[in-house]
């Protein structure tokens, strides 16, 4: 590999783990948003997304410049590809993030629904894996890939626990029923961030293991049943 | 550019093509197991979404052989690597289909619910969108990608709709909780496959006339609003 390639290379892993970082900072901040009820923290959200659309305008073209440039083959284009991808999925993540804190909002502006939701649990696996899927596709260390994968299966879990409490309360007092399915939104926003990352994840151990994991993980056929 | 470049991006114009009218038929599939209470329909469309999988799989290869042996530059790369992306969307709109059908297999399970949901208008729409969206790629045609764009408006305003039927019947019979919901997750499935086209068509306005329009209709401000 050329000297220019390597340093580009760097440059582009410290790119988009800053990248990941501001994605990671976009779920807390929403997250506090919810739980705290501050609404007034989805409004700094949206200039924490605009940063992060850039960005990933950036990395594109970076990535678009390193193949003009190196016109790298194999293992080298197929990391770059998976960069590209990659990128897209955090973008979408940070898209999530301002959905959560929209529901926020919602939330904020009526009395909270009178049962406790516990979304700690769901969101410390959620970033846990942003920052795994992220790690392992820079280290490209399938190990910590399929420690992501097997993740999801916990997040699903606490998705659906999240949809049977919710239903109980819309049963039972049918004048929560709005607020009911803007904190069912919250724990899908979660879900669907997990699978993002899972997709990160199944990226990285076709990048580096060639092995088709891919599109086993993705049927959510539990998300909406109780 | 050579004519081996060119013979190759034709076919590759043409598997994408192939893998649009694949989705197409999967949501048309999926729409009428739900409509026609015909869950024996999802199982034919787990075939349908195994197939497409493995288109997806074969074009990504194909555009990495593609961009390894021809080394593209400038239009002709920035067009393969929207095609990747592009590619990547197909494939969940794919997932999203199947979704669909899941949560029919769910509510032919039970009674219908006690009003008429209009999914017409809002599939027809939304395979409009995926249609004319590929066809704006593979023509490079902004004025149509403007047009799919400005569809993604009519499809958000119908899932309002659909979320304010839905609310009403769950408020006077809450035992119709479950099934609601379920149905509303239908509707933002279609709005969900109605943004990925959205996304097609903005990395197309963008791919031809380098004008950065992604990220202006992302946010689903109203999606879980009544």
């Amino acid at each position: 590999m050329s000297k220019h390639l390597q340093r580009d290379l760097e440059n582009l892993k410290r790119d988009l783990l800053a990248m990941g970082s501001m994605v990671w900072d976009a779920i807390q901040r929403a997250m506090t948003a919810l739980v705290d009820r501050r609404p007034e923290l989805a409004a700094e959200l949206l200039e924490v997304d605009d940063a992060i659309d850039a960005r990933e305008v950036e990395i594109e073209e970076e990535c678009l410049k390193l193949l003009a440039l190196h016109q790298p083959v194999a293992t080298d284009l197929r990391y770059i590809i998976t960069v590209l991808k990659v990128n897209n999925d955090l973008e979408r993540i940070g898209d999530l993030a301002v959905n959560i804190a929209e529901r926020a909002v919602d939330l904020a502006s009526d009395d909270p629904i009178p049962v406790a939701l516990e979304f700690g649990g769901m969101v410390e696996r959620v970033q846990a894996m942003v920052n795994g899927a992220l790690d392992a596709l820079v280290e490209r260390d399938t190990e910590l890939a399929r420690r992501v994968l097997a993740m999801d299966d916990e997040v699903d879990a606490l998705h659906r626990a999240m949809f049977a409490t919710l239903q109980d309360v819309m049963r039972e007092d049918p004048a929560t029923v709005v607020r009911a399915v803007q904190s069912l939104s919250v724990s899908r926003h979660l879900e669907r961030i997990a699978d993002l990352a899972t997709n990160i994840a199944e990226d990285v151990v076709f990048m580096v293991d060639g092995d088709l994991i891919r599109h086993q993980h993705e049927l959510d056929g539990t998300a909406d049943r109780p």
